[in-house]
């Protein structure tokens, strides 16, 4: 663990004292968002010490040019970057004329922020002796509305303690941003229209390349001592910026506030030509509702989050606190209302890996959002990928396979590749299967079909004909072989015979044919379409299917095991528990070529075939392959300890259980990897929330229904999860006693618990 | 072929007629050299249309720091550039006030350029009517001394044809020089001084980083029909250039000639507070001597050269052309006078691949020298490697490797690795194996045994160090196997078993130890010297003994082959002929990965062992891995042609061999591979020497004697060669009725020829 200042709380992330070398990881732990746009917990006003800035609005990316030493044939043009957006939170602060900046005060006392999570808001309060010796106490409030969600909100009170002052408030949109991670120090952002007028501004700029265009905005009320004055600012601007100086002089003691409404209206969701007229008719409607009924809502409408997605833990106050700010940052980051709309690694908390979208959306987000929101929202994270088919297909063309076939990309904003090493990009294929499983896992999860004959199938299609035309026909095997690719596992690259991968790209085949079959009988119209859009005919499928029968999967005799890929056996198998901890984490203290020759593995691979396909494996095979691999697995990879976490469960083994929760559950706010200056660890946390609800509950779907194997660990209490199950909720509470299902909605549920059948009927609570 | 404007004939290589297009083309194949800078054909005079500017000191390189996408430990932090240096060539030249420029005159006759490689000198003569209608007739002569190395000569002729004309010659020296290879549009050079006096001028400037200083200078004399003239030029000057008008009024038909010397004295031979002063004076001794003086001992120089590197060709006008052009620009490249020199894989005809030092050299270019210099050139090119020894191990230290193990780097200027591609620098190991060879290869040809305790046993305990620190053992096939490589065919990357590596590996292992045991007992000063210096002791001999004992070679019983790699025949293997010519060449057709998973050969792989260790294969083993590989090779290596026609060769396949020298002869010359404009491919240039020396010729060493088994191809009616060994001279010419052998020197010489023994005595004619 590499910090610990962040107070344990049940609902709130609390940092106490100010600390310039913790500016930059509270930055990003205190990170605000609203699925539509988000920032990072940067100071309002003026902060001259290290910061990094970042304010982000859902969709807006740029391509910035791929930097690479030597080129390849079919590298992608360009890598999408999250953009810092134009900054509207600024708001400079003076006292008796000097600026306050936190890195230059004599003194900084009562330091405190807050991160209420289940109001949804943030607070920052001090008190700072200037260099001019006035001394003032300052508190800040700021929240991303859900309701309006082009708007943020501030309140930013400032009381003279020691005498009286003039308190100069400036607050101002900046549209001169620069990103931290640029390859070209290119310039992002093309201002081309400022205007104001009286307490408000607008700058519309747009983004070089991509042509998003936004409109930033702000209004602006003054208060003293609760008191709204009128009052008419100053105004200054040049071509990126507009700045609205308010003074009002104070008397000691006396609070002088400044509230501020800002946020981007863009092109995404408006025509260009009215995004300012949008922007200030959002602004004024927020305004006249007043910062406080705006903060009322906004604590309604999380209640109404956590009623759904809460995770309950008893006798564990920072286990609690660590599950409650993984589901409170997913829901900050996406809230699936927008089928163009996807999960960032980063979400709205910095710039690192382009902001854009993983196979992490559909192998570790899908499964939150099915439990804790209307199906809808699942169902629109599929969409997002079905709307990408026709670039799946191109990219899979400009590699050289045809008819249709699709490759998605591994980094996305727009369905367009856009990451740059042949070794992920070209290889790292398995991505692909992660599609059909997403489709499968939401069927078999909502039991709506009907997304398969709509759009589903197609997508399909298009990934299993990737999967027949990727496959090699080995003359000395006798089989089929897939050959040069990367794993789950990226410590090693161009391997052959990867299991999961052709496991996956088995699986991809028979369950698309299967869905064939089913569409051509139940929905012959849809079949019909289908069929004629792809071209697709019964020679096809045949030879398909004969890749799929006649895949190869590497196996050793000897250990009873799959290979995760051809060689593997010929690795120094020598385990990570063998390893001086000198050595750790190898992706720092080891060069690629040693990482790539050793047995180590970064993240689930075969296993997570395993955890993918359970249903298809025994429990020993289960033990068998858990046993071979974990001992070499590093879990250098955030996505790591929740699959073997779940495993560990499944196999009753709940001290390696608890111990691989606990890697994931504080990640960010532990800062384990020494990196959370970066940004959050997003599409992990999803990852956090299934140690919880599939490893320790148990959660499964069987026979169409849900299914429950309840443990808890032995230093927790309780915990209880919510699931929301084809429109009901069933509210389910773990003990060390037994576990009882309560149940919201109208009719019985048939749940297994521990294998046997249980009939639960509405708003009755049974123990099991 | 692309092109064929280059006219054959048997001395120079010859253009005639202006074509805008073919400049950049023209620029490259004119190239001069001389051991020390080299130049691209580039104009003096003005040239606005598309151009490739380049001048070159050996040497004197820039590191620019790595572009990668994502950074991974160990990468070396930058990429040496050959450096364009400061230009002395230019002479502008103005005509009656009208700047005189190819590509905005009204017409331009009788363009002609000759390389006259015999000689070493490049002429370019034509006559252009300019806008305002004077026509001049130009005639301009260059060469780059060989025995002043520091200085070029220029002699630039003008005739007004048509009417009188004042000409003003304005030569000039330009520090202002950029790269066209650069990857952050670094400024290179960093000029600090400026001078002129009379008719000559000085510009210091200092690479930026590698801080290495050069003068360039030039000195000027004019003449009118032929008579030297007192003239006192206007100079214009800024920060980085110095400009000398000089101006004449000359009769039509009368002859103005400006006379430049110029060149560049540099750090790495002088101190720094001397390069001006060195300059002035090289300078002054040239223009003392004059420019016919200066030329007559250059066509002695190369006369010299000749005499012992020369190949003629009979019957055959363009092939006699391409060898000598492969010879003249091999001996423009490196002369061997220099341990810190190296032959840059483009010489000094342009910037692409960095212009470093790879392994062509050891593996390519080291019997080309061996053959037609003195042996102390090949020595000079091994001590250049043990040079680097230390940065070598520097280089394995952050890889992880320990106790002095080394790894020479894939591309180097100053021992540091500066390629910056993982699967290259980290995993193209087989480089390693080179070195040792070089040693192996020197002192079976020269007999000169000392060169192995004075440096060589060094370098090659620190390489079998590095093989058996690189070897695993695998508990699975109770072998040691070599994981994750790329072999010479780099079309691989990140494979297991390349048996080329792991053959190498097991032959450096061995033959060092050899050399341990022979040192031991014949220089046992050495020995202690050695083993002081290393810590070597028996133990660890012994260690690295039974990894070459226990080495794995992947074999098929089937094929009755070694396999290039693990799972090699789990590829398509469909062969080349088989493969449609619209997918070739696959490197600009074919995705990465596509190419990855294909069965196709860039270069010699397992034949390039073949080759190497001839001696330890017989020729029925030889013909079947050749009969299985060779179809699969794509050949999209300059490198790869010469190996295979040295093989087709033994084999008694003369068609298929004299096809390979085709392919590799006039690589640039026809520019087969659309890229001349980027410059020449220096290093197949020995390849080609080979094709035919050790091919057609059948060289090989054989129990400390020379041996050979002439062939000719039915296309030609005779060809000969020199080769120097151990200080004699063998001419063999071969025929198609015999073959004839004449020796210089002043003892006998016992050959073999078709394994039959022959006594040679000097100066008499023997013919077999």
């Amino acid at each position: 663990m590499n910090q610990d200042y962040i107070k344990p709380d049940n609902w709130s992330i609390i940092e106490e004292g100010f600390d310039v070398e913790r500016v930059k990881s509270s930055e990003s732990l205190f990170s605000i968002g609203n699925g539509a746009m988000g920032q990072r917990a940067n100071f309002e006003e003026t902060y001259s010490g290290p910061t990094f800035q970042g304010s982000y609005i859902a969709g807006v990316y740029y391509p910035d040019k791929t930097r690479v030493g030597w080129w390849k044939n079919g590298y992608p043009e360009y890598f999408a970057k999250v953009l810092n957006a134009p900054n509207w939170i600024g708001i400079d602060v003076k006292v008796n004329g000097e600026k306050l900046d936190l890195y230059r005060c004599k003194s900084v006392t009562n330091f405190r922020r807050e991160l209420n999570m289940k109001e949804g808001w943030y607070q920052r309060t001090f008190n700072a002796v200037l260099l001019n010796d006035v001394e003032v106490s300052v508190k800040s409030t700021r929240f991303l509305s859900l309701d309006l969600d082009e708007v943020g909100a501030i309140q930013y009170e400032v009381t003279p303690v020691n005498q009286e002052a003039e308190i100069v408030f400036t607050p101002y949109l900046d549209a001169g941003i620069t990103n931290e991670d640029t390859n070209w120090d290119d310039k992002f952002w093309d201002t081309y229209d400022l205007s104001h007028k009286g307490n408000s501004a607008q700058i519309l700029s747009k983004t070089m390349k991509t042509e998003f265009h936004a409109c930033t905005g702000m209004l602006n009320q003054v208060f003293v001592e609760g008191e709204q004055i009128d009052i008419y600012p100053k105004v200054e601007t040049n071509s990126v910026y507009v700045k609205l100086n308010y003074s009002v002089e104070v008397p000691k003691g006396t609070k002088a506030s400044l509230v501020k409404f800002g946020g981007y209206t863009v092109s995404l969701n408006h025509k260009k030509e009215d995004l300012a007229s949008a922007s200030k008719t959002v602004l004024k409607q927020a305004s006249e509702a007043g910062f406080d009924a705006l903060l009322d809502l906004q604590k309604k409408a999380w209640s109404k989050i956590w009623e759904m997605a809460d995770i309950t833990i008893e006798g564990d106050v920072k286990a609690q606190q660590g599950i409650r700010f993984n589901i409170f940052q997913l829901n900050q980051t996406y809230l699936g209302k927008d089928a163009r709309l996807n999960i960032g690694p980063k979400g709205f908390t910095g710039e690192k890996y382009g902001g854009s979208t993983y196979w992490d959306t559909e192998a570790y987000c899908i499964p939150f959002y099915m439990a804790t929101k209307d199906q809808l929202v699942a169902r629109n994270l599929l969409t997002y990928r079905y709307h990408h088919l026709e670039k799946a297909i191109e990219n899979a063309e400009k590699l050289g396979f045809k008819n249709g076939a699709a490759l998605y990309p591994m980094v996305t904003m727009n369905g367009e590749e856009c990451h740059n090493e042949w070794e992920i990009t070209f290889e790292e294929i398995h991505r692909n299967g992660a599609m059909t499983f997403a489709i499968y896992n939401y069927v078999r999860y909502t039991g709506d079909y009907s997304y398969v004959p709509e759009k589903g199938l197609e997508v399909m299609i298009a990934i299993a004909r990737f999967w027949h035309q990727r496959a090699t026909f080995s003359t000395d095997k006798n089989k089929y072989v897939i050959l040069g690719v990367t794993g789950p596992n990226e410590y090693e690259n161009n391997i052959n015979n990867n299991w999961y991968t052709n496991y996956l790209a088995k699986w991809c085949i028979e369950y698309c044919v299967e869905n064939i079959n089913k569409v051509k009988k139940e929905y012959s119209n849809d079949y019909s379409r289908i069929t004629k859009k792809t071209n697709l005919d019964q020679e096809e499928i045949n030879a398909m299917l004969e890749v799929a029968e006649k895949m190869y999967f590497p196996y050793s005799e000897k250990h009873q095991v799959y290979l995760q890929q051809d060689g593997f056996l010929d690795k120094e198998l020598i385990t990570v528990a063998d390893l001086d901890t000198s050595q750790r984490p190898i992706n720092q203290k080891w060069s690629w070529d040693r990482i790539l020759r050793s047995p180590y593995i970064k993240q689930a691979d075969t296993l997570q075939g395993f955890y993918m396909f359970e249903d298809q494996f025994t429990k020993e095979e289960l033990e068998r392959h858990f046993d071979f691999y974990e001992p070499f697995t590093v879990h250098e990879s955030s996505l790591s300890p929740c699959v073997h976490s779940i495993q560990a469960a499944t196999l009753d083994r709940m001290d390696q259980a608890y111990t691989f929760y606990l890697r994931t559950s504080r990640l960010d706010l532990d800062d384990y990897n020494k990196e959370v200056e970066e940004g959050l660890h997003i599409t992990s946390m999803a990852g956090t929330w299934m140690s919880i609800v599939e490893g320790f509950g148990g959660l499964r779907i069987k026979n169409d229904r849900l299914s429950f194997t309840p443990k808890i660990p032995k230093e927790w209490k309780g915990y209880s999860f919510n699931v929301n199950f084809r429109n009901q909720i069933l509210k389910v509470n773990v003990s060390q006693q037994g576990t009882s299902f309560n149940l919201e909605g109208d009719k019985d549920l048939v749940i297994y618990v521990d294998g046997k059948e249980f009939n639960i009927s509405p708003n009755s609570l049974i123990t099991v």
